[in-house]
């Protein structure tokens, strides 16, 4: 029993030659966030805090598929989505079709705390974000000119491109770039879950994604915490989220069987999840070849990683 | 084992003083929506268009807040979204967010069908009806008097307003309007659900609510499939769908068993839910004054009612 914290900048086809000048710095981002997450659950901010903090700077960050550094829609725009979620009140909030707000995790937690509902989305959501006033930016803050090549080799292969999905050819270019989220729990067992996306590279305008679906890729009650990425599609059909929670509660599993029993029941190459219980243990099984992950816990346990490591039965 | 079939036009507080005149109507809507399930089900139509076309004639009537008869955003337009989920395959769509498609769910089927995704939203979603060559109509098609005068009672009231929620004043008129949502199976355990919606009186334009969230208001995998009412927020934080499935799957409830408990423990006045299982058996539960509400099965169980019945237990 104790403070634990998992975070994950998506789940896919990262190959093993990952170029050092990709990884350095995503590697980089992955320690930055996670020792501003153990800070800030070290200082007792409220774990519902702490993954809003850690998704914040995710989302700041260019290097992955959310906030600045968002994929693009098939018609090269950005469609961003979010969503938080507080274990013990489960009172949550939720984004989808962002295109100007620089921290859709902080709009999600804004229509938890401000409105009667959880979700909102498109036009309505943009103008709650000027309601708010909230930090915008106009396209060019989060159009990247790696996501203009994604989306154009997207394109050319004619197909909607689940986050690292390897380029057609070799070497034509780094189509690596992944959903982000973070799980934390404190030593009292309060527990809170974050997600945000740019979601599939070419998608079609109007697409939501696995993120902000409460029991998807995003889920919290007083038992666990979930963020899951990869292919939403997969995620949502498997209630990835909920069914972690659910094997816990119905069926007594531990959280690192439950979390292996859901990422193992859903297609190879699809998914991966980082998760956290009430008593502080940690679980992040993939069933891709690689996710971006980082995980400590109050009793010394750290870890950052991409690929499967040894002793990983994977 | 045979097939079975249930259907709601939603739950709320409906009081037993609801005059004749809206009534009958709306029992008379239940008999033919249930007689053209149970048609096409003897006439081994799949439980996919089964559930369609129950759901599209709901749409039609302007007595149900769905399609034609959808209730009002505080902006007064309309946003209807739907939702629909074959068993067996957990092939599924969903839309949200439509103002001009007058069959919501049909929609949500071609999303399934027509395209990589589950889920479209807003402008992205009628630019796929358009696509697809669905049909739409303005508003006047959509919004009738009587949600009209629902808004601005709501808007009196300063409130959000949950379908069948009783006017402020007695006799100040009508505010109750539901939901819809059908769930079918065959004979051979094929199962399916679908659920459309206009979502609340006064609701934020933006707001995604229960309906097309897979897991919550719509659900079906190879054990049940399951249609939900009420609040939507109460019915996405308890994944409503999900959880009756998961409790029978994971703790091997009954589908009576399973649904029971869902639906006791959500708070009072907020949830209802339909259901049926792979073996045909059928729950119709809730914790509201009424839920409009039918159901059959092949050996010759037979319902339509809306308040509980002598021997619910409730």
């Amino acid at each position: 029993m104790g403070w634990a914290i998992a975070l994950h900048g998506g789940a896919g086809d990262i190959p093993l030659s990952l170029p050092l000048e990709r990884r350095l710095p995503r590697e980089e981002t992955l320690r930055r966030c996670l020792n501003l997450g153990v800070d800030a659950l070290k200082d007792n901010q409220p774990p519902l805090r702490v993954v809003e903090l850690v998704v914040r700077e995710f989302e700041n960050c260019p290097h992955f598929n959310a906030g600045r550094g968002s994929v693009l829609t098939t018609d090269a725009t950005v469609e961003m989505e979010a969503c938080i979620m507080e274990g013990n009140t489960k009172r949550c909030g939720a984004v989808s079709g962002l295109s100007t707000v620089v921290n859709a995790i902080s709009l999600a937690r804004l229509v938890m705390e401000k409105t009667p509902h959880i979700y909102l989305a498109f036009d309505g959501a943009e103008a709650f974000a000027r309601e708010q006033g909230v930090e915008t930016r106009d396209a060019s803050h989060f159009i990247t000119p790696e996501n203009i090549e994604r989306l154009a080799q997207a394109k050319a292969a004619n197909r909607v491109q689940i986050d690292y999905t390897s380029p057609e050819k070799p070497g034509a270019g780094d189509s690596q770039t992944g959903t982000v989220g973070c799980v934390a729990v404190d030593g009292c067992g309060n527990l809170a879950a974050a997600t945000s996306t740019g979601g599939l590279v070419n998608k079609m305008a109007g697409r939501i994604g696995d993120t902000p679906i409460i029991g998807a890729g995003t889920y919290a009650n007083s038992v666990c915490a979930v963020s899951a990425t990869g292919k939403g599609e997969t995620i949502i059909r498997a209630t990835v989220g909920r069914d972690v929670a659910a094997l816990m509660e119905y069926k007594g599993l531990s959280l690192k069987d439950a979390a292996n029993y859901v990422v193992e029941s859903t297609p190879s190459g699809t998914v991966g999840l980082v998760a956290v219980s009430a008593d502080g243990e940690v679980a992040m099984p993939f069933n891709t070849a690689g996710m971006f992950r980082a995980c400590a816990t109050e009793d010394g346990e750290s870890e950052i990683a991409i690929w499967h490591s040894l002793g990983d039965g994977a």
